[in-house]
């Protein structure tokens, strides 16, 4: 999927929603665990009940990778259920991946070749040669960390040399190696101040923008920062979505409350002038 | 393993070697592609021939991720095998994982709990939250990305705040999550130069220096810089060990190699009176 493809999605279904699969076994309704791959089950559910408000699926990699093989039998079946079900759908791995050239080449194939993610999450901390695998497949997206959610973000992303913070060097150095049609960058929405800015180095790519919800970032201050002539956003709600509710009601929950995002994005939208 | 134990290991082998095991299926000796684990086969040659001259192990996980379920099956064998057969020896799952703290966490459980690593590697782009997960547990190791071997190493980690160069500040930050018993970092062999500085900033920590062989490192160079009063050295060699032959006598080669190593490291060991 290329840029205005995810573009004519967005304005299709009046959203730039991203529902994040962080769908830890504890945490789901515990009517599922009978269910042979209870966590399928849970996904599958939440999927159905989404996919109207949504453009794109996000399964946090560790939330698998911890449960072992089940787990990745887990993500196998989600993502194949999505590709099968709702395949105009974007699927991002979550995996914030990166290694030396070599290595990044291996996580590449992993998640581009033996799963048909369509994008994965990079850490950029080791350089161009550690995400440029990435970009080397058609069609894939690399969504490059650039300035996170977390309180830790303070630790290093603004190191600043003569007035350029590492995040923005990030941005600066990363977006020569790939276009707006494969290289997509983390900002977190607790930090939708700095989007301003932000988009002055980059105005026309994507972003992807955790935070929002459980992480207490605005959605408002997100899409006023943030919003480009083709959005240039995608907005991800993880727990405030897909663990809204705990009973045997929890896809419907899980549908309405993506619906109220996907309606509060609407009006965005149109404010810009989008639909 | 705390920091001393890892001090009597060194002295007891004369070695603080680290051997990688980047078993990358395409490479491996093609004999050994009829046995029903060939990945496990060739591991276990590999550590048979060569844990006299190591004291430690890092799969590369990478190149087990990539061959899905076999491969997690291939890794889960290799490191129950060490843990069975030579249990003094450090394993290090060099994943390079990070993310927030609830993920980071979900990592941590992956490789400390539901496998028996002694270490994992971890990307410090997102600061605190997304490393301390990994500290919380007893007896298992951090080690944190610092100044990479690769030449992408450029390109963010001598950002350079006020004299500060990005991995400087990555040290000074971090050495107070944790201390010497639980963290230690990776520094490039590439970059042996920077040793004497980086020594001046964490003088007692443990470092883990890939880059030796294969990437033109030099393992005089590093342990003339690098050498501490416990030995404060953990130097990685892969491909220049494990595919140093592709034939049947591919173990032995490998333990030809590592031997080889290993005097070197004596030597350096004795000039240093470590041994």
């Amino acid at each position: 999927m290329d840029y205005l493809q995810l573009y004519r999605n967005i304005v299709e279904k009046r959203s730039f929603l991203c529902v994040g699969l962080d769908s830890e076994i504890d945490k789901i309704p515990s009517f599922l665990l009978k269910e042979k791959d209870p966590v399928f089950e849970f996904n599958k559910g939440i999927i159905d009940s989404t996919y109207k408000y949504a453009v794109a699926y996000k399964p946090n990699i560790a939330f698998y990778e911890c449960d072992g093989i089940k787990g990745w039998k887990s993500l196998g079946s989600t993502l194949n259920y999505i590709k099968k079900n709702y395949p105009g759908i974007l699927v991002i791995a979550d995996a914030k991946r990166g290694d030396i050239g070599n290595t990044s080449k291996m996580y590449a194939r992993t998640y581009f070749e033996n799963m048909n993610f369509d994008a994965v999450t990079v850490a950029p901390y080791m350089g161009e040669d550690s995400v440029t695998p990435f970009l080397a497949y058609r069609d894939k997206w690399v969504i490059l960390l650039t300035l996170t959610s977390n309180k830790g973000a303070d630790d290093f992303q603004y190191h600043n040399e003569d007035g350029i913070k590492l995040f923005e060097r990030v941005l600066t150095v990363s977006r020569k190696w790939g276009s707006v049609n494969n290289l997509m960058y983390v900002i977190g929405a607790t930090r939708a101040e700095m989007l301003k800015d932000i988009r002055k180095i980059v105005p026309e790519h994507f972003l992807l923008v955790p935070g929002v919800g459980a992480q207490g970032g605005s959605l408002a201050e997100v899409a006023k920062y943030g919003l480009n002539s083709k959005c240039g956003l995608l907005v991800n709600s993880s727990r405030g979505i897909i663990f809204a509710d705990n009973s045997e009601n929890f896809a419907k929950v899980a549908g309405d409350k993506a619906r109220e995002i996907q309606s509060e994005m609407e009006q965005y939208l149109s404010r810009h002038k989008l639909v």
